[in-house]
């Protein structure tokens, strides 16, 4: 693949005296992911996303693969960024946008698409009545190799330069690394949101919604060899909220340039899309304001240290009840009597636990 | 049934003021076992040992049948107890021993029996060249009805007073439970030793051993309505141990009159039996001393205040891998969106933590 390099955005970041670490975001846009995607493309300099892929969870693949597309549309058309001469949202910075699989490994569609989460267009369905006033706008084409062929495109591209973040199913991931077996030594690396290690599932006691909708992708995805493997999940999420005073600060503070935040068009978007949101998380944990999930995993890549690693190996339970469960060994923890379903397994990083103050300051810098 | 009602165990304890809580030990002897038992038996008043049951799992069921008979003739026979006029020990201090079951719930006998923890003999093989020794003396006879009708008998006998210490698989409970629906809710409460909710398990990283090798009767048990039921498992007993050097205290320090303590030939015989174990905690944790699982279990009816009590729905995972996982959905912890296979479930008293310190001091005092 040959890529318009968007020289810009490197500039960018080069000024702080840092590459920015190319990504591609694997998403299933949803709300939470609409605040992630968005960070990275407008306030991330950390970053340089390289394409977005678009997977199923929150939405059906189709609804992402648009939402993908509505995003990057947000984010291009700034009125209040481009007003102020920034950089980014520049035409040569290409992001590109490609579709996933709509389908778990076990060649099933998912049971319960979260639309009682994510209201049915996946951003809140508060644009219900003029739904096609930003799909119109097709200034956004979709990649037609899928989204295996263009992670594996842009790994050959930049080897050992990108990083897959992946706020869905491992399911896209997962499939890349079956079609092209030297992509996973080709990556920088891959971080996955999902599981609960130590506390419970969002979908039941045993399972976190990722892992438990293509469970059997996540027990793959966590026992390849090769490429350093990132989990952050409930654990550590469940820790980071915006109230709904931050979402209404967020709504009314003004875009100012040379600060890294969102710009006024994507403050909008992002405040009015969270208003279903925030109802959920006032009927399930009785919280005004909203979780974020996928911010707080893009965060693993521009502040590892606020998280603390711990290098285990994980499998994930696929049957009955307990499927989704994701169940650790230690490095090292003990040693075992007799060989186990652990024992040739990687040792993948898993954050437990955070700093969870530091990483709520650092995305509302952003947010507000 | 009737039983020879042990007045004196009963005058003892009312002389502190309490009535003993009656028990019924269910137990795979077993080291930690070993201490367990004699430590109810021999020095604590605040308990009434009704009867041992055998199950398998540290031995097989037949050698625990045998074992729970010669921990009875170490109790009774303590010449260093009887020497001093004690109560215990007594003639009518009726304790019965009933088999239970050779396998488990699914039909299949135990793959590994832990000979390499507690030696082929179940105590850590020190007297294998006068295996016949103790044997010999046949002064405990078997209850002719099995476990089942046992328990039942004595609840009967007892209605709401007895509590059934499970110190190892649940099978014995459960087919007590299948085989008398009323039994349940006749009982004062079961406690299980099993489990590893937060840590890892200790036959692999999802399982702990009395959890594992019969894990459809944890998941049934911990299904049953109508009785509390408590577990404390490796999160708690991990984290009490007993050193090399209060082992050799234990074998070094001399019967007292009028003290709660083990006598001298419990001590030499929990000593000698440490030995092996011992070993295997070298080999496998790099400690010098032995773990004390079944005595922390006593403990938890003994003293319940030194341990955190988190009111739960449980459920044990039965496949793969996975098999023998607890997963557990806290009270009112979530607002599920969907029914789940939790859902159902009477809420049980898991302990996830304890105040160890305290749980060791009070072992150490009786057997020290």
């Amino acid at each position: 693949m040959t890529t318009n390099a968007p020289a810009k955005a490197d500039s960018r970041a080069k000024k702080q005296g840092k590459s920015p670490i190319k990504v591609i975001i694997d998403t299933d846009p949803g709300i939470d992911d609409a605040f992630a995607v968005l960070m990275s493309l407008s306030c991330a300099p950390e970053l340089r996303v390289l394409a977005l892929t678009s997977s199923f969870g929150n939405v059906r693949t189709e609804k992402a693969t648009e939402n993908c597309k509505k995003l990057l549309r947000i984010y291009k058309s700034s009125g209040s960024r481009k007003g102020s001469e920034d950089e980014k949202g520049d035409e040569d910075d290409v992001v590109y946008v490609a579709e996933g699989s709509k389908k778990a490994l076990n060649g099933k569609q998912k049971e319960h698409i979260a639309d009682f989460v994510h209201g049915k267009d996946g951003f809140g369905d508060f644009e219900k009545d003029k739904e096609d006033l930003l799909e119109a706008k097709e200034d956004v084409e979709v990649y037609p190799g899928g989204s295996a062929k263009l992670m594996y495109d842009l790994a050959k591209t930049y080897p050992g330069e990108v990083t897959i973040i992946c706020l869905a199913t491992a399911t896209n991931v997962v499939n890349a690394f079956r079609e092209y077996e030297d992509l996973p030594k080709m990556l920088r690396s891959v971080v996955h949101l999902g599981g609960a290690y130590t506390v419970s599932g969002n979908v039941n006691p045993a399972a976190e919604a990722n892992v438990y909708a293509d469970a059997e992708a996540a027990d793959e995805l966590y026992g390849t060899h090769g490429v350093d493997i990132y989990a952050v999940g409930l654990d550590v999420t469940m820790n980071v909220r915006m109230t709904e005073e931050n979402l209404i600060k967020m709504r009314d503070t003004k875009y100012v340039k040379g600060r890294e935040t969102l710009t006024d068009e994507e403050r909008q978007f992002l405040f009015n899309s969270s208003q279903f949101y925030m109802n959920y998380h006032i009927k399930s944990l009785n919280f005004r304001g909203v979780l974020q999930h996928d911010s707080v995993c893009v965060m693993t890549v521009i502040h590892p240290e606020m998280f603390e690693w711990t290098r285990a190996r994980v499998r994930v339970a696929t049957e009955s009840f307990a499927r989704g469960m994701v169940i650790m060994d230690k490095e090292g923890e003990k040693n075992w009597s007799f060989e186990n379903a652990w024992t040739e397994r990687p040792l993948m990083n898993v954050a437990l636990t955070a700093d969870f103050e530091a990483i709520e300051k650092a995305l509302m810098e952003r947010f507000i």
